[in-house]
């Protein structure tokens, strides 16, 4: 999917909503949990019930590959499905990969070839090499790790140079020789607040993935307020506040309902731009 | 298993190797590429020719995944083939993982619990919540990603703090508080040479993951002299070399002849400390 797309269609459906499919046995309505393809029929019926709202799927793969090989089969369908009965929905595979070049060609295959995901979720620590294999796939997007949302991030991340550059601001500023804002993006969590302004700084046109709505604790206006920008520039994940909001049999009519109310404030911040 | 099982079968074998398992239908044997299970009979026909003479094997994850799902069921199935037969060998997921608590939760259940791997490569980019979640297990590994073989590494891991302090060092130290040399290893790549002095310094007695040996150009003397501890603290691995030693039906009698001739070298290194 190109950029113009992406944006297109975050006008038409005013949301830079994505839902993140982290689907988990002991969390899901029980009538799924214990069927044998629960895991693919529960993203499925968020899936149905989600999809005029949002612009992006985010399946989380380690949710799919701890249910081992009936896992990979639902991811895989489940891929396949979204693509076929929604093709604007811009797929994301949160698999957070990244190895030498000849073995993060093989992910790249993996993930662009053998299912039809948009972007993959990249660890930047091991440098070029490991990234740019995944940019050499017409309209598919890397989507770097660079200020994430967890408790950890501060750990590396942040370190910084005698020149006052931090890790994050080092891996955005590397990036910029690897692709552009047409094939790469960043995740920068939404529990970082003002950093995502620093992180503007170095990249103003990039898309930024946003995580840490909701479950993890951060909020919509602040990554508004830091991380907007003409283009809107930002797809705002939320997963565990969606997909859990009940865990009934109404499971996907709560999930729409969570998911209308946060489309109705995306809609909000985007009257200003688009 | 333990770091004393692990000591006791370099021990016995004289050996420090690990086999690389990086199975490409481009470059296997014709007659095994295109069959439906050509995967797993390949790998098996390499682990069956080399088990007495390595001590570790490292299946890449990415080289299943991107054959789909006969590719994760071969992983699978290999996984569990190695563990049956060779109970001794010490069973390395190369899966790069590392996400946010509850989502490395699920990698290690994917790895450890589904799959009988003894350890997972992790990169430490998201921290230290991305990391422990596979530390709890009792005989697992983490092989934490800290200074890699490819070019790239050289992008971030050697970025330096005010204090002098590189990347690659701040991760060995931040490890020191998730675990110990009973349950944390490191992947320190043979191309980096005497850079592994520095990282001796910080980690003495913890084992190193040593990839980079053969196709990538590092040489075993050289980590012999700045890695090797009185424990051997040294997993040396090779990929390329052995398996695609030959392209023919001939493929295990080469692998063993590349492996038994690195099994030979090393046991001369071992002769001076077990």
């Amino acid at each position: 999917m190109t950029r113009e797309e992406l944006i297109k269609n975050i006008r038409s459906k005013q949301s830079f909503l994505c839902v993140g499919l982290d689907p988990d046995p002991t969390k899901m309505p029980a009538h799924l949990a214990d069927k044998p393809d629960g895991l693919f029929e529960f993203c499925k019926g968020i899936v149905d019930a989600t999809a005029d709202l949002c612009i992006a799927y985010k399946p989380n793969a380690a949710f799919f590959e701890c249910q081992g090989l009936k896992g990979w089969e639902a991811l895989d369908r489940l891929a396949a499905y979204i693509k076929t009965q929604y093709p604007e929905q811009f797929l994301i595979a949160d698999a957070k990969r990244g190895d030498i070049g000849n073995t993060s060609k093989m992910y790249a295959q993996a993930f662009f070839e053998r299912m039809p995901f948009d972007a993959v979720t990249i660890a930047p620590y091991m440098g070029t090499d490991s990234v740019t294999p995944f940019l050499s796939y017409p309209g598919k997007w890397v989507i770097l790790l660079d200020l994430t949302s967890n408790a950890g991030s501060l750990d590396f991340q942040m370190m910084t140079d005698s020149n006052g550059e931090r890790l994050f601001e080092k891996v955005l500023r590397k990036s910029l020789e690897w692709g552009d804002k047409n094939n790469i993006m960043f995740v920068a969590g939404a529990t970082r607040g003002s950093l995502l302004s620093d992180i503007r700084q170095i990249v103003p046109d990039h898309f930024l993935l946003v995580p840490g709505i909701g479950a993890q604790g951060g909020s919509l206006r602040e990554v508004v307020e830091y991380g907007l920008n003409d283009s809107c520039g930002l797809i705002v994940n939320n997963s565990r506040k969606i997909i859990y909001a009940s865990n009934g049999i109404d499971f996907a009519e709560a999930a729409r309902l969570e998911a209308f109310n946060m489309q109705k404030e995306m809609a909000s911040h985007l009257k200003m731009i688009l």
